[in-house]
């Protein structure tokens, strides 16, 4: 019996709320997972889809003999196994159990984008290899997730009804609309097999940053105007109706509100300050360092976790410094909100823009040709830094697909030239009132490093010139000419070949 | 005949200049290069040496046989060849031209830490592996390096004395003193066979930083107050003089007032503004991030350099941007100057208390044990970070070795009590004047995080909480249980298992 369009090898929670999206949209679905529990919960949890109309029948099978002869050729098998070795080995298991050149398996884990480029060539000819990095959740799984598809181009051919019909779906303003509306879908195809998963990684890290900023407005609220964790998230619904509209500014704003159900204290009040992490964010922020591409804000985001886990010097520290900071005089709290406001939308801004600058780099240097327009129109819905903004981002490279820096894109200019007062006034209090705004600060050292035709790398130069001969290059002629000055007398300047 | 102390292999500049070091106090060298033109070079220098009393005798060996039969056993071979797999290849020819498993091959490149650990394990049992990282360049390799020694402890028995001989000095006060006066030498042996390029790596990270540091300094002056480069190097020049005095600042100050002599103009100012890197500072920024320690600063620097790369960039942003900053009231210059030197000196601190966090976090991870105190000794001479106040930073250590982070040193908590109002003060105008100082402001970011006993990672684990069931710990509960909060209904607190 050959009736399945895909097959879904590990059906954990992420493989299994895929299994359910493509049941609930028509496709006939084989399972396989090596757990019997997770077998048999897919199935419960399958039944009542496959016994409505218009819904998709589930399979599980036996082994992954039975799971090849069950789909209709060209074979589409998905996996949603960890990532790592556990990958390749699934796809030798595939490829004993029979598996043919023409078959497509498709790698929807976390896998790091370098192991996914390898894939592509170490199975090259033996089938169809291809990736889709999957960001929203077990939600977002579930009922409508941002696919970052790539890999074999011809696959996508019979993956693309598939992907397009499960992803989430957003209106012709850009909104995101229910699983079963209609709508321009947040799932493409975007390069080599390295891509998706890279893509994902750099969502990854601006979702750190994205994350950092949010709290930083908080910390400032709470350190310095002493507003009440109930306010705050007042506010942030507030702000959440215009520009800062996101789902990060919606559930922040819905956990400030909300109580500990054991003490009825402010639920983040009795969350410890100790962040963790999974890696990704830090992937980025060690790529871009490595890439030479400038992403301090991203980096700043996974520091000031890391700095959050150092809980117990932190207290000793707040003691020794308790007398830190002189009396400051009050603030305007109306004046202040309005500007931490703006702070936050241009640092966000910036933060994206380290982003594109990122898969700008990346998608050259890898003769990718990424479309980042398409990137931004899929982020739109389904992720989690989904954001009302990832529209106007979408227009401008749209308008200018060519774009150096999302900075620079008309409409964000106009941005940044209004809000930006806001955002120094922030910067300039969060020094003076000593309330860390890691990434905020470091967002505007960014945009302010940017919009300078001079910077003192001259001085660095000139250094590293002195210390260590690494020669410099003269502004008044070409950059490919270098020199080095004779320092114990200064008046001779040496041509480098 | 076998009356060689010591074997260099390369003679290139850096190799040929701890060979002439060597034969200056003393020890008889026998030199090898694959270029004919090094030999012929290092042959040249070193003749007018060994005519010399108490100097040591050079000879160049023909080929790797050679080298060892003019060696006293057990042999020690210095090589200084680059990075990577030809170090591996040589130590390959030396064994199989008779090598014996008492002899010590030193590499004294700069090669990446774990590539040292890698080959102290791979070689072991057929030769003692041992690794000196040399800071200084190629004047402090000829007069007086700072050596990083680590590998097989009763190795260090017969390298001990050269090391020590031919190390940069320092008086009973933590100054540098001449190459043939008596001093405390620069040279320690760290820990196991990594441990030597680790420690290098990251003073080449802090060295990063401080670079950074003084640009921007130099960098609000000429932008924000309108000062000359001569007139900057003159104020570097006085700074020189108290607690930042530096080799950096001091080659800086000499930078800032020397002329091009091509132009007559100010030496900085026709130095393209765009730095390059060769990759240790980065590194060093990558296992910051790795580990989970915060490092922002030394993240920023490398950065900085990234973004001054982007020059054509910038220049477009800039005229974007010309119109950016609303017009600012004149600044006092006096006391912005007073400012700038407080917020130098507590940032620099602070990348210091960053560095030696790293040090700790990994010699506690590789058990290494690593003497913090003896570290910031041997880099008070000889290296590029050298300065006075590593004098205090190994007196901080001396007196309480297991410091938990440098700032909590009571002389430099009272350091920082006194000039952090300058340093804050200096961001905020950093951030009012549009005039980027990025390293500087994620220092006081880190000083002020590092103070706080809340951060907003609460908020943060409660957001990943939400949209990721990664759970939370409590603060009225042990932190090792996990708890989730069924988010639908917000009275459900689950245990995670």
């Amino acid at each position: 019996m050959m009736d399945s369009q895909i097959a879904m090898i590990g059906l954990g929670v992420m493989g299994k709320s895929l299994a359910l999206n493509l049941l609930d949209h028509g496709f006939n679905v084989t399972g396989y997972d090596i757990s019997q529990q997770n077998c048999t919960r897919a199935a419960d949890e399958a039944q009542p889809l496959s016994e409505q109309m218009d819904k998709g029948q589930f399979v599980l099978a036996r082994d992954l003999t039975h799971l090849i002869e069950s789909l209709v050729p060209p074979r589409v098998i998905a996996l949603s196994v960890p990532a790592g070795p556990i990958v390749d080995s699934v796809i030798e298991d595939l490829i004993s159990a029979g598996l043919s050149r023409d078959d497509i398996v498709i790698d929807t884990g976390n896998s790091l984008w370098t192991d996914s480029e390898a894939r592509e060539h170490r199975f090259a000819g033996k089938l169809r290899f291809f990736s889709t990095a999957v960001s929203g959740g077990e939600v977002g799984a579930r009922f409508g997730p941002s696919l970052m598809a790539s890999g074999d181009k011809e696959a996508w051919n019979y993956v693309k009804p598939m992907w397009q019909a499960i992803a989430a779906k957003v209106d012709v303003n850009g909104l995101p609309v229910g699983p079963f509306e209609s709508g321009e879908a947040c799932a493409a195809y975007l390069g080599p097999a390295g891509a998706g998963h890279y893509v994902k990684m750099v969502h990854n890290g601006i979702e750190y940053a994205d994350m950092q900023l949010i709290c930083e407005a908080y910390y400032f609220m709470s350190c310095a105007l002493n507003m009440s964790a109930n306010e705050i998230g007042q506010i942030f619904s507030h702000w959440n109706q215009g520009v800062l509209n996101s789902y990060l500014m919606e559930i922040s704003a819905e956990i400030l509100q909300t109580a500990d159900p054991v003490t009825g204290r402010p639920f983040v009040e009795v969350v410890l300050d100790k962040a963790g992490q999974k890696g990704t964010g830090l992937w980025t922020a060690v790529n871009a360092l490595q890439q030479g591409v400038p992403a301090p804000t991203i980096a700043q985001a996974v520091f000031a976790r890391a700095q959050s886990s150092q809980k117990s010097l932190r207290t000793v520290a707040s003691k020794t410094f308790s007398a830190q900071l002189s009396s400051q005089g009050a603030l305007d709290k109306k004046q202040v909100l309005s500007e931490l406001h703006d702070a936050l939308y241009c640092s966000k801004l910036t933060v994206y823009a380290q982003g594109f600058d990122l898969l700008n780099a990346t998608s050259k240097k890898e003769d990718w040709g990424l479309d980042f327009a398409n990137i931004a129109k899929i982020w739109r819905a389904g992720c989690i830094i989904r954001a009302i903004f990832l529209q106007d981002i979408a227009d401008a490279y749209l308008t200018n697909p060519a774009l150096d820096n999302l900075l620079l894109a008309p409409g964000f200019v106009e941005q940044l030239l209004a809000r930006s007062p806001g955002w120094r006034a922030s910067i300039a209090n969060s020094a003076l009132y000593g309330v860390a705004m890691p990434a905020m600060s470091s967002a505007l050292s960014y945009f302010d490093g940017l919009r300078s035709d001079i910077l003192p790398a001259n001085l660095l130069q000139a250094q590293r010139d002195y210390f260590g001969a690494h020669s410099y290059a003269r502004v008044d002629e070409d950059e490919s000419l270098r020199y080095h000055l004779s320092w114990s007398c200064k008046t001779k300047q040496q041509i480098i070949v």
